[in-house]
C-alpha cells in the first residue's frame, strides 16, 4: 500500500463529516449506500476514471463522524479548494468534505493513524425530536459513582476481547491502550469520550453499553475486571445503539 | 367553537415538539402527511372514534416546533400522563408530546393565544451535516449595523402586508404588534427571535429574508420603512427557507 504513486499523481488527504443515519456505514460493502460509495462516485464523475479512497477505518451503519479521514491518488492541477468544491457539489448535505490538502505520497489514512477519538452521547430521559437522531435515550438516572469506578478499571492497556463485536475477531491482537475515558455530564446530556491507539469492531458501543448497565446496577466494576481477564462476552455487555456514536478525530 | 362540551368529556391541552423536515406542515390538508393527521390517527386508535384536534395555528411544510399547542375533547379516566404515553406510543420520534393536561372546557388553543414566539436560525457559512437540517446556511458575512437598523424599523405596531405570503391574504387586518425582534450572534450561529400578538402567513420567513438581504446590501432600512407604508411586496423581501424556523412558544 505504501508504494509511491507515479509522479504525475498526488496523494490527497481529506477530512469529512457525515450524518450516518441513512448510510450503511463508511466503507463499501455489498448492498452499497455507504459514504465511500458516494465519494468514489463523485471522484469518478470529476476525473472520468475509477479512483479508490482509503479510509482511516470503517464506521458502522448509523454511526456518525465529525472528522473521518481518507486518502486517494489523483492528478489535479487547479488547487486543493477547487477540488474540494468539485467533489462536494455532487454529495448530499449529509456528507461534508471539511478539508482537503495534498499529503506526502507516503501518507496512508489507515496505517499512519496513531489513535482515534470517539464520543458517545446519551440523553437521560426522552430526547426531543431535534436531538433523538444523535444520542441514546436512557430512561433512568444512573449511579455515577459506580460508572466512574468501572471507567477507572477500563482505562489503560487491556485485552478488550470481551468488548468487541461477535462476528469479526480476525485481529492479530485484541489488546488496546484506552488512553482516555472521560465522562462529562451537563444536565441530562452525558458524553463519554474514548481515546485509544485503535478500537476493535463495536468496541466503543460495547464499552458504552457496559458502562450504562453498570449505572443501572446490572453489572459491577469487579465483573468488568473479570471480563478483561476471562475474555468472555456476556449479555450485560450490551451494544449501545449506533446513533449516539461519533468518530471525533483521527490522530496522526 | 366555545360551546361547552358534554359533561363526560374533558378538554385536553397538549404541548408538542416536532421536527417538521418530512411533514407537510402542522395542519391537515390535501396530500396528508401532517402532524395533525398523525396525532388524530393515534387519537382514533386510542378512543375508537374520530377526535379532531385544534392547533394554535398552522406551521408551514418543513417548519419545526419546540412548543406547538393544540386542544381536543375526549373522555379519559386513567390520568393525563397515561393518556400522553398512549398517544406518544403510536407517533414517530419526530413528534414528541411534551405535556398534556386537562384544561378549562372554555380553553381554545387558537382563540385564547395572546401571542407567539418564533426563532429563526442562520449559520454563516456552510453548516455541518448535524445542523444543516435546522438552519439556513448564508454563505457571506452580514453588515450587522445595517441589520440592527432594519430591525429597529420593524419592531412595534405596523401593517406587515409587504411581509406576508402572496397566496393567502384573507386577514381582517394585516396590522400586527412585533413586540420583540432580537438578534443574537455566537460565532457563526445567528438567531433571530420574533414575538408578536400574531403572525401573518410566512411573515417570520419574509422578515428573516428581508433582514438577511439588508445585511447583504440588497435592501436598506429606509426601504423597509417604505414597504411598511406602501404595503407592496418586492423581490428583496425573500422568503427564507423553512428549515431554519421554529415555533418556540404560544403565549396564553
Amino acid at each position: 500500500m505504501n508504494k509511491r504513486p507515479p509522479a504525475f499523481l498526488s496523494r490527497w488527504k481529506c477530512t469529512c463529516a457525515y450524518d450516518g443515519t441513512h448510510f450503511n456505514g463508511f466503507q463499501s460493502q455489498e448492498g452499497g449506500n455507504t459514504v465511500q460509495d458516494l465519494v468514489e462516485r463523485q471522484l469518478a464523475k470529476t476525473f472520468g476514471a475509477k479512483i479508490r479512497i482509503h479510509g482511516s477505518g470503517r464506521t458502522d451503519s448509523g454511526v456518525h463522524a465529525r472528522a473521518q479521514v481518507f486518502h486517494f491518488d489523483a492528478a489535479w492541477k487547479h488547487g486543493a479548494d477547487k477540488l474540494r468544491v468539485a467533489l462536494q457539489t455532487g454529495l448530499p448535505k449529509s456528507i461534508r468534505l471539511t478539508t482537503l490538502r495534498k499529503a506526502s505520497p507516503k501518507f496512508h489514512a489507515r496505517f499512519d493513524a496513531k489513535g482515534k477519538v470517539y464520543r458517545y452521547h446519551i440523553y437521560l430521559g426522552m430526547a426531543d425530536p431535534f436531538t433523538t437522531a444523535w444520542c441514546w435515550s436512557v430512561p433512568r438516572e444512573l449511579d455515577w459513582k459506580a460508572v466512574e469506578a468501572a471507567a477507572k478499571v477500563l482505562r489503560g492497556l487491556h485485552d478488550f476481547w470481551a468488548f468487541s463485536g461477535e462476528n469479526d475477531r480476525t485481529y492479530e491482537t485484541t489488546v488496546r491502550d484506552l488512553r482516555r475515558l472521560d465522562i462529562r455530564r451537563r444536565g441530562r446530556n452525558v458524553t463519554f469520550t474514548f481515546e485509544a491507539d485503535g478500537f476493535l469492531y463495536k468496541m466503543v458501543r460495547s464499552l458504552t453499553g457496559a458502562l450504562v448497565n453498570v449505572g443501572l446496577g446490572k453489572l459491577t466494576a469487579a465483573e468488568i475486571t473479570e471480563l478483561l481477564k476471562t475474555r468472555k462476552r456476556i449479555p450485560a455487555v450490551q451494544t449501545a445503539p449506533p446513533q449516539g456514536l461519533f468518530l471525533e478525530k483521527v490522530i496522526y
